[in-house]
């Protein structure tokens, strides 16, 4: 490795990398560069490659031996291009220290600002400035970051310093009656910053370091320490980013919103990321650094007139205030579309009147923007609709399908908050005040809004899990908004008449008389920013035309079908208004409900507590109408279209009553002494009835059962073509692990089927098939396709038996797989690949093998997640099947994956 | 397959196939081929092949077109040697129709004999053999014979005409005050056959046929139709042997043992094949056709003064009555020996004077038997070590090691009844008179005797699940006999003043009042052939020097290790007597047992019911002394040998105390209410309890369980290494799926390690592996091998997973799945090759591909099955393992698997 090129430079309107260099640069590296290189003002810089950060995770935390001599040397050109020298005394050059991944991770790792203040550099910079205050409330700043970050967090000793040093300027600015900081003045900033290295001395056993090179190298270390802390390891998991990707880190000449009324800073988005509008939207403040807008701690200013709002509106925008310098921003606005022709989120700072680009990248948004701005650029003739379609990423369609307000319920309810609409959408819940508790009552599966002063990064997980998101502060980019912007959840920030405190775990309305306490349920729009008192009614959101155009796109770029999961017909309907080109699996025991002695789960009952072949046999006869009405109602919705119908599945135990009472009222019904019943009931019992007497195990046991269900089928369809319907059933043997399982139960099933033929006089088009969940049938594929048409994998039970996981039971050490990294994702949501793959791509090879145009599905519920989408796409599979409301995520996750594998 | 040759001739010492061909002629006309060819007397006849079986078959049960014109082309060969001619007026050519399959299932398949009496040969065959008696005699056996199996078997009939024509045979003789079939004249035996064809009409509806040429093909296709008859399916079922091997026809000139004193019929062994002594063994019948010897019906003679015993030596032997004859037998055997190098099972027909070889094949022995002719021809240079090894069946080592009584306990006791020695060993057991009734009861745990007066064919099932069989007719080579060595169980026949009344379920003792009924405890010595109506002692049979060398023999042909599955020193001890070169299997959680609030199963329930780290890390410091005890003790047994230890493994509920009783007393003792251990243990309940909490996954849960067990493994190790031994130590996690959970493990190992060996200051050398016994850890043995140095397949649960089957509920099915022919084998007793297999092969090709040398075992039940054995041979593995008794099975099976493959 020591020829490797691990520091890139840039600035001047050069740069050694560019924006496709993401892997080895990250994201804000490579995009830096590209900036410089489309001749945009940006502070001088480098970057340290990624791939330098897994040399020092694999070096046991040791920076690579000659890599700050490569940092030197780069620092020398940016010294260059900034005309000034780091850690001289006259001129001092101040850099930043940030991370930065493949992929952004907002928060989750650390930055030091205003690195190279130091006793030898502050003097020369105060008389440069001619700001002393300037200069020691960044030197205060860096103190209490470098602190923070690098002595405390990066060396592990979790003083939590940052807090005690919070404190106390807290405590000195109560002893001086000061409110706000910038009543601070240049000796109070100079009397903390000596209080606070004495404390950091004091609680982290080592002097906070005076010499500029040591503050570099230390900011260095800490960027990549930060890569494994607690925040980043929990954000990777949840977006599913791999742990070796490693960040990059960007060292930045400074520079200064806050350098007085000519300065300022601030973020943008080039497009609305909440709604898609073609509009410039952004925020800004005068004299303040980047981290005050971000952070939501005071309520940035409107970037222009587009940004305007009810909360923003009486502050001067960017627009108003400095026209020359917005034009600019304009200017740039452009350029940086035409390139990426993207909508991007940009980060700026004005420093005495001279405008600098810190940041662009392609901008989160929500999934009703990514549909808005993909339409708008392709009708805009930038992307073509292959672009058009990658654009929405189908896990932000569940957000598209997610609830609104009903309008009419909405017209009939007072807010009693407004605030800033930060991720549109509804959601009614009962309030939280803390992550913590937001995770425990969902975890009881309660509905949660969790309502909060401001975020931060350590409430992530109770974000995640939360319905909706309330903060009193904060802007439309603030933490809360992008975060649950990302995740398509609904939000509202900035609802600044709310008081929220976390101790008491209420929040009052200034000029009312209401207090939300925990567990009081609310009602958020997230797409007005209006807050309810209330539980209003929620409606669906995909009636939308753009959706359904969108939608007809993608279908353009998909091979595989998209089938659906119903068990009803009125399943069956929704399913087919979501697009649904079948159902690809229909569990007949779904249909065994009621509680009458003349309904299917009583009759069932019969059936499974028969002792003898006659009894079941009256028992089967009796359910048969009720197994055919379904059917028959089933294909007829789905008429022109495959229904795959599976034989009865789950062990009869199940079925089975188990309460004392339900046996006292069926054995009076058979005729036999409840005792009797419970005894039958026990006899059925089962150790691991996962893997018991269930599926196709039933039929071969009792082939009445299988014949029943053969024979309702058959006269199904055969009285729907009657009338002048198209069904086409197929049926799907479930549970197989050999070829003769099928060739057994496929003799009965030929017997009825010429019974059926002769008593309708016609041809039943039946294909006959199986579903592909047990290891062996994968390994033995190529029998089972000697007699089974098509394959479906039942990807749950797959799972279960390729793991040996229960997923009844799974729960009990789930969790500590995860949190220990065993494994990366939970294989119940998103198929494993590497194992369960396996099994799976060999079934396809060896099946298609024996018959070359075997029809192969998967019916498991992972078929409607998008990772495993395109998995299924890869192995060649025909279609995928998932409940009704996954099949528009089905639907566009499978042209992605076409679209992306051609 | 027009040109396909489907029949092959023998006779007049000339043949066209010989004993090479048993694959495509089966067993009988292979060797009546052979014995053609080395000059031998044997009646011309014609071989129609197996594969035309197979053709049959697959023709929907109809004879291949041109089959019979081959068959008459070489009957008029047959005719040319005999100087006879089928269905000829003046010389009528007789013909038997049998059954011949690769390899010999006695009984099982039907026979015809005299095929080609009718009316237009009947008056020629009296003329010329000046007999009436004997050719009406023979008519009505064909009448009979074929009634029964071509008209009324192989039709699908089943109207039972045997036993109808049986009664009206009893009732004939009845009227005329008639006591044996021999009393019969002339006459009697005309009206008999008529009266028979007249009730074969009425019964089956159509006439038995008067034409030659239609018996004989109809005989055929009813000797291949028999292959599928129940019978055959369930002994196939029971040998293994595969149903599509087929059956040939043996289609041979008829010769008679009983057209009067000159003639007879006998069988015989040419050495003793319950005992291996080198001694010519066989019995005859004058004026007997074949079946009377082997039926049972009459006791049969002596052929010589060797085979003379209490029940025969009044009879006169072949020796006394036909010395010459004899002798020619004898140098027939002498040549057969000579060119088969085996002991051969044979038989004759004397007809007037002359001998006729009928048959020959290599004859079933007992183990005893087996290991003595192997020494012996090994000793007299027939066959070398490698011969001698394979002649050993690895199965029937089982009854060398099976108990014999005890001498000292059966000198106490004196024998009710005497019969003959026909199977070796000893059978305590409860009475049954009737093969349902030894099904039933063994279902029950019990130990059987199945008591009968002769056995045939259908009490096969029966016998298998006997520990012993006890009949009052027949001989050494009676179907009870042949049955019962063939699978080396105990066995006494022909106890002659034992009367069996299997109505009342009785039996009783001449001249004495002993009664025995259903129920009663017995004792069979098959050794002796003594019974005793009390329980005596049994011991092992072990001890045999010829036994050891053999095995030492055996031994220099084998690959693989053979190890064995031991919990306790005591288990070890055994295992290493009965030749275990290490433990493959100490499952740690066998050593949790005892009562006392002290003792391992009481702590480990502490441990279990545990609520805090602190509860549950006291009960495990309070475990560690034990387990380190039992670990220590073991290897030290094993002193120099390894012992792979695997840890904890199953969940954890299987412990928690489950009675109010057992909560109560706990409850007491960790100082909670009864109530609350209740609600804890109802917490560990699982769904699917082996799909869930246990193995590895209990250690990445809490992995002070796992430390606790290192520590004490390593600490063991370390002081047996001080006091001079010589520990081999080998860790094994077991329920492994992927490698970060070895990993994981391993970091807990290697700070342990490094610990006790800083303790004691040594190296202690240990391996660190997995057990395989989940699919997806197949699928990814790549993967698995970079941290685990060996690797053993649990095949139990890797079965389990691979068909999804809970053992411990499959036997709610499995006897389905075994009678619907769905799979040919229980795969919990003999791997499944065609599935578990190629996850086998796939962990041993990735597993090595890692890592070159891994070593690979197996630790799973079916370590110690023959044919499994012979699989991981095949495979490659390093070693089997497989519980202390099956040690020698094991390695006999290991050396077989290494001879044939190599």
């Amino acid at each position: 490795m020591t020829n490797v090129k691990r520091v890139y430079s840039f600035g001047n309107k050069q740069a050694e990398g560019d924006s496709t260099m993401k892997n080895l640069l990250g994201g804000k590296g490579a995009n830096l560069a590209e900036m410089c290189l489309l001749g945009l003002p940006v502070p001088a810089g480098l970057t340290i490659t990624t791939d330098t950060c897994t040399e020092y995770y694999e070096n046991n935390c040791q920076l690579p031996a000659t890599l700050m001599d490569d940092v030197w040397a780069a620092m020398e050109k940016v010294e260059e291009a900034m005309g000034m020298k780091y850690g001289d005394g006259d001129n001092a050059l101040l850099v930043s220290c940030r991370s930065g991944a493949r992929s952004s991770m907002p928060g989750m790792m650390d930055t030091v600002l205003n690195i190279g203040l130091s006793s030898a550099t502050i003097p020369g910079l105060i008389k440069k400035t001619n700001n002393p205050r300037f200069v020691y409330d960044s030197y205060r700043r860096l103190i209490m970051m470098y602190a923070d970050v690098v002595m405390d967090k990066a060396e592990g000793l979790d003083k939590n310093i940052r807090r005690q040093l919070d404190e106390m300027l807290d405590e000195y600015k109560h002893a001086k009656g000061l409110k706000s900081d910038t009543e601070l003045t240049t000796d109070d900033l100079m009397i903390l910053a000596d209080k606070f290295k004495k404390k950091v001395k004091e609680v982290l056993g080592t002097e906070f370091p005076d010499d500029a090179r040591a503050q570099l190298e230390g900011g260095i270390k800490a960027v990549f320490k930060s890569w494994n802390g607690k925040k980043a390891v929990s954000y990777r998991r949840i977006e599913g980013i791999p742990d070796d990707w490693g960040t990059a880190v960007n060292v930045q000449a400074m520079v200064f919103g806050n350098m007085g009324d000519s300065s300022a800073t601030g973020v943008a988005f080039t497009r609305n990321p909440a709604t898609g509008d073609n509009i410039f939207y952004g925020e800004w403040l005068v004299n303040a650094q980047g981290e005050d807008v971000v952070a939501g701690i005071r309520t940035p200013s409107p970037l222009n007139d587009d940004t305007k709002n009810e909360q923003n509106k009486h502050l001067m925008s960017m627009q108003e205030q400095y026209p020359v310098i917005y034009k600019e921003l304009c200017d740039i606005r452009t350029t940086l579309e035409d390139t990426f022709k993207d909508m991007l989120d940009i980060e700026f700072t004005v420093q005495e009147g001279k405008l600098y680009m810190l940041q662009c990248r392609v901008g989160k948004r929500t999934g009703t923007a990514a549909l808005n701005m993909a339409m708008d650029m392709l009708e805009e003739g930038r992307i073509d609709e292959k672009t058009a379609v990658l654009r929405l990423d189908p896990a932000q369609l569940d957000e598209l399908l997610h609830p609104i307000v009903n309008p009419s319920s909405e017209s009939k309810a007072t807010p009693i908050v407004k605030g800033l609409p930060a991720g549109p959408g509804a959601a009614v819940g009962k309030v939280v005040f803390s992550a913590e508790d937001a995770v425990a009552l969902s975890r009881k599966g309660e509905r949660v809004i969790l309502v909060r002063k401001e975020t931060n990064p350590e409430d992530v997980e109770g974000m995640r899990v939360a319905d909706g998101i309330l903060t009193a502060l904060g802007g439309m980019t603030s933490h809360a908004a992008l975060v649950a912007r990302g995740w398509g959840k609904c939000c509202i920030v900035g609802a600044g008449t709310m008081e929220v405190n976390e101790t008491t775990k209420t929040a009052t309305i200034k000029d009312s008389d209401i207090t939300i306490k925990e567990g009081d349920i609310i009602t958020l729009n997230g797409t007005k920013g209006h807050v309810y008192n209330v539980s209003l009614d929620l409606m669906d959101a995909t009636e939308n035309p753009r959706f359904q155009k969108f939608m007809s796109m993608a279908d353009k770029f998909r091979r595989m079908g998209v089938r659906t999961n119903a068990d009803t017909p009125e399943d069956a309907k929704t399913a087919r208004d979501f697009g649904a080109e079948g159902i690809g699996l229909f569990r007949t025991e779904h249909m065994f409900y009621g509680k009458g002695a003349d309904e299917p789960l009583f009759i069932l009952r019969k059936m499974i507590l028969a002792s003898t072949d006659e009894e079941r046999l009256a028992a089967i006869n009796e359910l048969a109408p009720f197994v055919k009405r379904d059917m028959k109602g089933t294909m007829d919705v789905m008429n022109g279209l495959p229904v795959t119908f599976r034989l009865l599945d789950p062990p009869l135990h199940e079925f089975a009553p188990h309460t004392a009472e339900k046996q006292a009222e069926i054995a009076k019904v058979i005729g036999i002494s409840a005792e009797e019943v419970a005894v039958r009931v026990d006899k059925l019992h089962e150790t691991n009835p996962m893997m018991g007497h269930r599926g196709v195990r039933l039929g071969i046991t009792y082939p009445a059962i299988t014949e029943m269900q053969f024979r309702a089928l058959l006269e199904a369809a055969a009285e729907l073509t009657k009338d002048g319907k198209n069904p086409m059933p197929e049926i799907m043997v479930p549970v197989t692990c050999d070829v003769n399982e099928l060739n057994i139960s496929k003799v009965i099933f030929n017997k009825v089927k010429k019974e059926t033929e002769e008593k309708f006089g016609m041809e039943i088009p039946c294909l006959y098939g199986t579903m592909i969940e047990i290891p062996r049938a994968c390994l033995l594929a190529n029998r089972m396709a000697e007699t089974a048409e098509f394959f479906s994998f039942g990807t749950n039970d797959l799972t279960q038996m390729t793991f040996g996981f229960s997923r009844d039971d799974v729960s009990g050490f789930m969790q500590d797989y995860l949190d220990k990294k065993v494994m990366p994702a939970d294989p119940f949501q998103t198929i494993d690949q590497d194992g369960v793959g396996q099994l799976i791509e060999m079934a396809v090879v060896k099946g298609r093998n024996t018959r070359n145009k075997l029809k192969v599905g998967i019916c498991g519920e992972q078929g409607g997640d998008p990772a495993s989408v395109e998995f299924c796409n890869r192995m060649g599979l025909n279609y995928v099947s998932c409940s009704p409301f996954r099949v528009p995520i089905a639907r566009l996750a499978a042209a992605h994956a076409n679209i992306k594998q051609s």
